[in-house]
């Protein structure tokens, strides 16, 4: 079965893309279950109620954030009436919302799994390593889940890689986000887990990380503060596909997309 | 002309790697002048005197650094005879070495600039974005440099990016260095200048950053200090190569680069 | 001749209680020359031009700042108006303001530059040591300046001890602010430079930095982004009163303040 | 009864001065339970097996440490045979040592816990406001012991404040250490609870946090790597002395404590 993954969708623009264009992605890589990121799809700060229905309308099965999830007031009791919309798992007790969702397909059951990294990202949580492992364990023992994927919102390399290898074997596919960047380093590692370090974002083309360009370089050479508001213009669909034997849970390949999308 | 660039060559395996197949790149990629970024180069720490001379007669033209530039104390006293060797450019005046060499070539002049990033990197170095605005000014109206390639080491995206497009139209490309995962947004931007947010490094492809993977998720696990050793086995050489046309020192292309060089 | 400093001011309460006490103040140490760190005045976040006036009003001679400088927008366009208004000195050439400011007294020139610390302060700013280096040349060289007062923003012992330490018998006094915590540590180093690693607040008691306690107790528990309103009730008013040879520009004592305003 | 803490030691020269002067000091301040922190007690890195005992000896009760604890690998083992050997007790789970250790005295059982700040201080812990949280009711419900003395090891002011309000009336007193520098804040809080936000350190007075003044100015010059070894000459020990009412383990009053010990 594949598992077709978007990265970081970046406000209107990138909410207006993948709308566009899932339906020709679901077609063109066969994709059976759908993955979005969507922790900057409101103005490029977190996600609203409504945001999240139209992407799970769009065609995705689970949203997953990142540090940016809780950017917009609104959503915060949003959590408890849509399991399909995650946070990072490794909050402490007593969060809102859930880190992981375990979705019935033809498959059988597929897990999806959001956490965040702690280097040079806020704020500081959990260890996403033995929560995550804790989670996995459960996941496979207790509720028999074979097909696990796993976006990791991190940082750093280190600790994208890290988690990969430390996972390999036991989840089907690990993809990270929050760099915005897409890394060409995919491949399946030899336990058969399926590895890609950021998936890069769904946003505007010409931009820095989805937003308005001249902001930012004057941001770098002067220091004072200024708005970044989100760029416009053809927006890039970063993702990935992974296909999975349903049968073991692992990976046979993973392939990296980036598709143009003209406004 | 065409420039090829390799990023971190990390440790023994790294420098076995580069030396074994940089001919036969420079042949394949029909490569006028090879830059290598070696901050990693002895021991996965830094580089030495020796190392350095080892990855000129290699067939590099000019050996970048980074973060790691002092690692090894040696290096210091080696920068006063030794201008094809740069560390970052933004450190203090008064700092041993330069951070940008320019080399006569049957193309003209080509400068060589290497500057470090400032947001999660240590130590805080002067502005980047203002010191290499100077210091291409001072190439191109004082020196009449037209070809300028600049190995911005850094961690971020967004100061990568930002860099890239506050030189576009000034510089023939930049390519970033530092994470040791190459990325896959290689293009050239509208105003003529080539551009990579990460290299990648060459380094042992079974790793986490070249090294060792077990004490690095081991790290991650338990927090406790552990030692990296650098890995073994595989090398991926990871870069990329720009053509650029010597009349007007703009990109025609860049492409980036992967090669496995069995032990 | 006697410098009275008083640290951080917060908000409304901090500003209330400084106007009220600081003519008691100036009486009880005998100050000449009274500085005020107004970094917090505006509702805990930056400084307006109204209040700055105010501050001016109440007794101070100059008014410095820290990394809170831009929070209210209006402030940038009245730095070139009020030259009794400092921002940290180390901001790149080019920005809006000045970070040091020379007066004539009834004891010749008195001096006092602001600057900001790099450790764990954003954003990055040119180095202390070097800018504040040589601006303490100029002012004791060109200028003839032998009374110099600095206020150093910063958040790490070792930065704040290190530039102490540094400009030890060529300045006046160097007294910390940003942790809002007065510190214990007061004396006169063997050079003749007064030193005090923190001034201390000017605001409420009870609080946290002059801010209520259960948002940021809430916060630290469970990491949700909460808004940390200024605390209310007595104030405490933290800073110090340095004595000063006026023919050398030296040291003699220097004394920690702490008063406690009722509302 | 009384508690006496002495706040980090650092290397020969503050072990020395606190052997020397420990008697006097309880004799002086009628301590009838001491504490001291050891984390930079051998060489200004953590501590050794050897040192450990010798500050046992010297009088102290517990030894409480910090980001510096695993810096002498031969401690780590130590740890299972001397339970009054703390190190930061939100270490994940499976640690080795522990966080708190409860003792019998004449005044019914003393805890002391040992835990770690999180925002700049390195590696990432877990959280130390809930992990703490769940050992003070254990501590209190399930062991009925009331005198519970905190050690908190942190970078800021905020995170230090915080958590001292967090457990104001379930502990007796919270002194943080690890800026090395002492703070002018000792008060007991309105619930009962003695707090001091930094102990200040026991190690060479002319010196920046004990190391010598001047490689450490050179590296804030410079930002060049260099070695940062412990100072000499005379020593300043810091600390503080609560007083606690046995039968509700509340503070009656809370003293700083800065004596100098001349080599
Ligand atoms: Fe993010
Ligand atoms: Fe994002
Ligand atoms: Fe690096
Ligand atoms: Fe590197
Ligand atoms: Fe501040
Ligand atoms: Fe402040
Ligand atoms: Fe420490
Ligand atoms: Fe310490």
């Amino acid at each position: 079965m594949r598992i077709l993954f978007l990265g970081d969708v970046v406000g209107e623009p990138g909410r207006k893309a993948v709308k566009k264009r899932l339906p020709i992605l679901k077609e063109q890589y066969q994709a059976d279950f759908i993955v979005i990121n969507g922790e900057n799809s409101a103005g490029g700060r977190g996600i609203t109620p409504k945001i999240c229905t139209e992407l799970l309308r769009a065609g995705a099965a689970v949203i997953t954030t990142g540090d940016h999830v809780w950017d917009q007031k609104e959503i915060v009791a949003h959590f408890a009436s849509e399991p399909r919309l995650l946070r990072p798992i490794n909050w402490p007790e007593g969060t809102p919302g859930a880190g992981s969702v375990v979705l019935e397909t033809e498959f059988g059951k597929v897990a999806v799994i959001n956490a965040q990294g702690r280097t040079f990202v806020q704020p500081p949580l959990e260890n996403p390593f033995t929560v995550v492992d804790k989670e996995v364990t459960r996941l496979r023992d207790e509720l028999g889940v074979k097909i696990i994927f796993v976006d990791f919102h991190a940082e750093t390399t280190s600790e994208k890689i890290g988690f990969g290898r430390c996972f390999d074997g036991r989840i089907s596919a690990m993809v990270g986000t929050h760099t915005h960047v897409q890394t060409a380093d995919e491949r399946v590692f030899p336990n058969g887990t399926a590895y890609l370090t950021d998936s890069g974002m769904c946003g505007p083309d010409e931009s820095i990380l989805g937003r308005k360009i001249e902001p930012i370089v004057e941001r770098f050479k002067t220091q004072m503060p200024v708005r970044f508001p989100v760029a416009s213009g053809r927006v890039r669909l970063c993702g990935a596909v992974i296909d999975i034997n349903p049968e073991t849970g692992l990976a046979n390949s993973i392939e990296r997309i980036q598709d143009i999308v003209e406004p």
